[in-house]
């Protein structure tokens, strides 16, 4: 199979997108599962999650880099909502697009790895890429390194989120004089660089929240062999602008992640082309602002 | 209801036991579940697990003053698995067995708060206490201390892990002078005791592994208002006399998880005998330990 960031960038190059389509299922605001309409029936209510999104990605899909998977969205919805989730990521495969869920895992090493099967593995949760979240330190994080290396999956682990409580922890000043996401993303080089493909890039990645364009430029130095996935963008309230700084010169190495702003619209039968209409001008506006900063 | 100290520590009493027995399903070294005999047919092996750990809950109730489940090890299992889990917690809950789902959830605040309504609310996966993940910060802590606050259930946030990784972060010193974990346990002192109930604890409680003695009679110190979960007992090398240090003058304010070395104890019919024999022994282990060192 080829790398994660072989397959990842040449669905951008076939797409001109680089736009990751956020999957943050919140039924009571779908038309097609309002509250009142299955309140007493799970399964119906996950059915109707997956057929709403389904028909988003399908009038969406020739203009999506990739597809992310919130799985908080999915375990609130119980054994059902997890059931969706397969159908989803089994329905995403069977039309290539990447799938990366984002489930921020992350725990002591044997643990870790139980994780890593599940989510990096070949099993019905078994996706492109993972989110991973670093506290647990260097052997909380290799039985994802070494799951995905051998599957042709990808990571990307948290460095910068984009939420405002960032700044407790991930912008505390070291010792040392850098800032602690400054030393996860070191810590992070230091796995990319060695695994780095012919494209320049590792399959291990990193997240950096649009919401933060200053870091976001120096991280993009920092980290020249990590692909970034990048929230924030939309709803949360960064630019295409602020986004931009993700990418490389040749506008690669990173995909943009909206949810809300792409997927919850309107409340009639014109939801999939009022998406499909919302993931066009997001990937138009991405596209002017690479053009702008690399001319 | 109570809240979840309350509950806790009035289990801690009448059971005279610390023990938090961790469930890690291994279905690979279960005499029930042998990989041969349900390799094709995980419904079959996810109910076997269920019955494993069923009988040896059963035969140590009397002794455990709670239960924890690793939702990895449910999750790498599928469907199936998590079946399996929602139908643990829904036995523990009828046994009034304290569950605390080790699933180390954290996200950015709106994400957060489908994870705590999943894992702290009313749902199949439902449980008295939650660990949470502190890389994000303010606004990803908070919808889980509102979700335990409002339902009486509790948090386990992570401080200090008992891996060897938990040094690559963790112990950052910051130019604070403070290391990292130092100043996420002053964080979480500062939800912790504007919460407290009569008992002087609060549902706000923190992880820390006892293979650091020396830091874990700090945070006691540091923390105390915040109920203890403790791994790192038994096969992580910790010993009795090292998790002592978690408790107060009154033997309580913690419970210490082992897992591997009580449930995989023997390849034969036996093993909900052979766990009993285990629990006890910790059970005994622990309060010697105590009695020791508070005389």
């Amino acid at each position: 199979m080829e790398s994660f960031p072989a397959r990842l960038f040449a669905r951008i190059r076939a797409t001109n997108s680089r736009v990751c389509l956020g999957i943050d299922p919140r039924p009571h605001q779908h038309p097609l599962t309002h509250p009142h309409r299955f309140q007493d029936d799970p399964a119906q209510l996950a059915k109707g999650v997956v057929r709403y999104f389904r028909d988003i990605i399908e009038a969406s899909e020739e203009v999506l880099a990739c597809c992310k998977l919130q799985a908080a969205f999915f375990e609130v919805l119980g054994i059902p909502g997890l059931i969706a989730m397969a159908q989803l990521i089994a329905d995403l495969k069977s039309r290539y697009i990447p799938v990366i869920l984002d489930a921020k895992r992350g725990d002591i090493g044997i643990t870790s790895a139980a994780y890593a099967r599940a989510y990096l593995g070949d099993g019905v949760f078994g996706s492109d890429a993972l989110t991973v979240n670093p506290y647990l330190g260097s052997d909380g994080l290799e039985p994802f390194i070494e799951e995905a290396g051998q599957n042709g999956r990808g990571l990307f682990v948290l460095v910068k989120t984009s939420n405002p409580g960032s700044r407790d922890f991930q912008d505390l000043e070291l010792a040392s004089g850098q800032k602690l996401y400054e030393r996860v993303a070191e810590h992070l080089h230091a796995y990319a660089q060695p695994t780095r493909d012919e494209s320049g890039y590792s399959f291990v990645g990193a997240v950096v929240g649009a919401t933060h364009p200053r870091e976001l430029a120096t991280l993009r130095q920092a980290l020249p062999h990590c692909p970034l996935l990048v929230p924030g963008y939309g709803s949360q309230g960064a630019s295409a602008e602020d986004a931009a700084a993700a990418f490389d010169a040749n506008g690669l190495g990173a995909i943009v992640n909206a949810s809300r702003s792409l997927t919850y619209l309107c409340d009639t039968g014109d939801y999939a082309e009022r998406s499909r209409q919302a993931v066009l001008a997001m990937r138009d506006a991405l596209n002017e602002a690479l053009e702008r900063r690399f001319g």
